[in-house]
């Protein structure tokens, strides 16, 4: 009988970062703003983004605002956040925060070093945060500190898998037509109650789509909107390209969004959320190997199982020779708790397979359903990434 | 040092079932069925059910149509089914399901001894799906194996959530109305494109509502509304309440669902459902004692912080010598490959405190310690119920 090495898997970035699954990084950032030239046939204009967040989340069941409950610790917002942030194009972002939530807001953007971030009070409405939004954008405001945008997108804190692809969509259709907004097809068929809450007729699904966000406007467009419409708009009106066509005489061109672009509106979105982001970040995993030199095989046996098994994008291993201190469970829990602190989290996991005289065969097949194990257990860890089992010394 | 009591952790149910929050249960079956005499003013109708099962979920990006797509090891659809078996008064279930995968249909009702199901053959487009269902029911088919009810549900296959609570709500109204159906408010606005994709025009959200499953008809309003229904109803229509009120002028009565009642669509639905699953099955948790007589008190701790921090519905402790049997980490993983045969998922856990002589209370403020460690460990294993971590040895 012999044990292999004890391994380390686990997550490594600090802080949970959204992945783009269509690579919106920074290089394909800095490429698309010329793509306004190429596509559009219109130079780059002057974009800014406004994030109403002043909502109750009353139908999330929850006392927490839902753009501030926690996936994976860090609130849904801060997702939403970064990434607006990760397209260099959108030179400021302004969030609609009530004043009891300011100081919380204050805190995530300083804990999550977000840019470009301006705060305004939030309305007791959605329009009415909006507007608030846009006021702090325009010039003719006194104490404005923000240059006016030519084009201003619109979307909620509580979308937080917006892809630049979408928002450069929606950009390059508002500079265009002075209005976009991205829709979806409907998932449930419309029907119009009456008021005793019998059904008077049904929409024919076919012909009507969601509305969904991001939306972007001309912001001279969406301004004087919001500076034309009345008490009734603001108090009850949820779209912002209703209000674009009623006082601007604007039609929005529309876009058609991805499935990701839903509202986290319930508590089950939450989960869906979580199980997303788990999705994403779990691609990166780094598996460091204390094996003697002559096991080197079962590295490469690892290596490869795992590459097959798991949708595992990056995978380094060394053979690091720290046995010492992971001599003991205590120690690996010790080690885990300390690199928790920068994101990563750290499990130990034995591979435990029994040397067999005069049988490579057997011996090799012992070894294999050992490391098949090894890849559940590590497939396990990663889908959960939950940091109650860090530190732990599993056994495969 | 001294190290305490290795323990077991896991729901212990025979197969995933799910848990009603309301308490739908066989007794409260027993007693809403003579409420429809108390409530209505009606008798209890002869009640069955139809399950539009054809669908291909292509919205789901999977190749797997999303009824059969597995949540913790087990097919959606088989929850849908289960939610109606629950409910002792709906008769007969027939689901329509494709030719290929009709024998897919069975392998799950014979796996999961579903009881009242039929099976017929779904059409290419979800009404002719019912339509072959009712045509099932009625009594005017050759070769009809099942009698006629009263009132029909119709409901789709992946909405696994429905309560009997809404089901019945539905039935009632039904009687009554000749047709009900479950609403939802809409989460976005719905807009009318025009063909070259610009903003038409909005509809006022408030003066909307989804329409949902699950909906109830007598039999005959919505089988003979079926029987006269043009080619176009069948091949585009998405709505039963709008073919009963334009075949047999039947205004539905709309009843206010849950948010539970949405049906899945994409993949986030799949982890969203997962996750809902994996609470309510989470709630029965079974932890196993080994203690000395002198550390009983270690166990009773454990209960209390379990008791506390966790919504643990059904707890129970045993102080049970078989410290023999759990001595290796290799039996204690043995022992979890046999029990998970019966869907109980096993986890040792080695509770670790040191004795500090002369000092009790050092003592006590490192055992809890201990102890909070070991709550977070097994609230942990019980939220991701992933077989994966079986029958491993943790320390808390």
């Amino acid at each position: 009988m012999e044990s292999g090495p004890p391994g380390g898997s686990g997550p490594a970035e600090p802080g949970p970062r959204l992945r783009g699954l269509r690579g919106a990084d920074a290089a394909a950032s800095a490429s698309s703003l010329s793509r306004f030239g190429a596509e559009a046939g219109c130079r780059a204009p002057a974009v800014a983004a406004v994030l109403p967040a002043g909502g109750s989340g009353e139908r999330m069941g929850v006392p927490t605002p839902k753009q501030f409950c926690p996936i994976l610790e860090r609130p849904l917002i801060s997702y939403t956040l970064q990434a607006l942030e990760r397209v260099s194009w959108i030179k400021d972002i302004i969030v609609a925060v009530t004043g009891e939530n300011m100081e919380t807001m204050k805190g995530i953007i300083q804990r999550y070093q977000h840019k470009r971030i301006s705060l305004v009070e939030a309305g007791v409405t959605r329009h009415r945060s909006i507007f608030n939004g846009l006021k702090a954008l325009a010039e003719d405001q006194p104490n404005c500190r923000l240059s006016k945008p030519e084009v201003v997108i619109i979307h909620d804190a509580v979308r937080p898998f917006v892809e630049e692809d979408v928002l450069l969509k929606v950009v390059t259709a508002a500079q265009e037509h002075g209005a976009s907004g991205a829709i979806r097809p409907l998932v449930s068929t419309v029907i119009s109650p009456s008021a005793d809450s019998y059904l008077d007729h049904s929409l024919e699904r076919a012909r009507y789509r969601a509305s969904e966000m991001p939306q972007a406007f001309l912001f001279d467009v969406i301004y004087e909107a919001y500076q034309q419409c009345s008490d009734y708009d603001l108090e009850f009106g949820t779209e912002c390209l209703h209000l674009a066509l009623k006082y601007s005489h604007i039609k929005a061109k529309l876009v058609e969004g991805s499935p990701d672009l839903w509202k986290v509106t319930y508590k089950r979105d939450l989960y869906a959320a979580e199980s997303i982001i788990k999705e994403r970040i779990s691609q990166k995993v780094c598996v460091v190997m204390d094996t003697k030199e002559d096991e080197e095989h079962v590295g490469h046996c690892l290596e490869e199982m795992l590459k097959t098994e798991l949708n595992v994008h990056f995978l380094d291993y060394q053979s690091v020779p720290f046995g010492q201190k992971m001599e003991k469970v205590m120690q690996i829990r010790e080690f885990a708790k300390e690199v928790k602190k920068r994101n990563i989290l750290l499990s130990g996991l034995l591979i435990y397979f029994p040397q067999v005289e005069n049988n490579r065969g057997l011996e090799e097949q012992k070894l294999r359903e050992s490391l098949r194990q090894g890849v559940t257990i590590i497939a396990a860890l990663i889908k959960e990434r939950n940091s109650g089992l860090i530190g732990q010394l599993l056994v495969a």
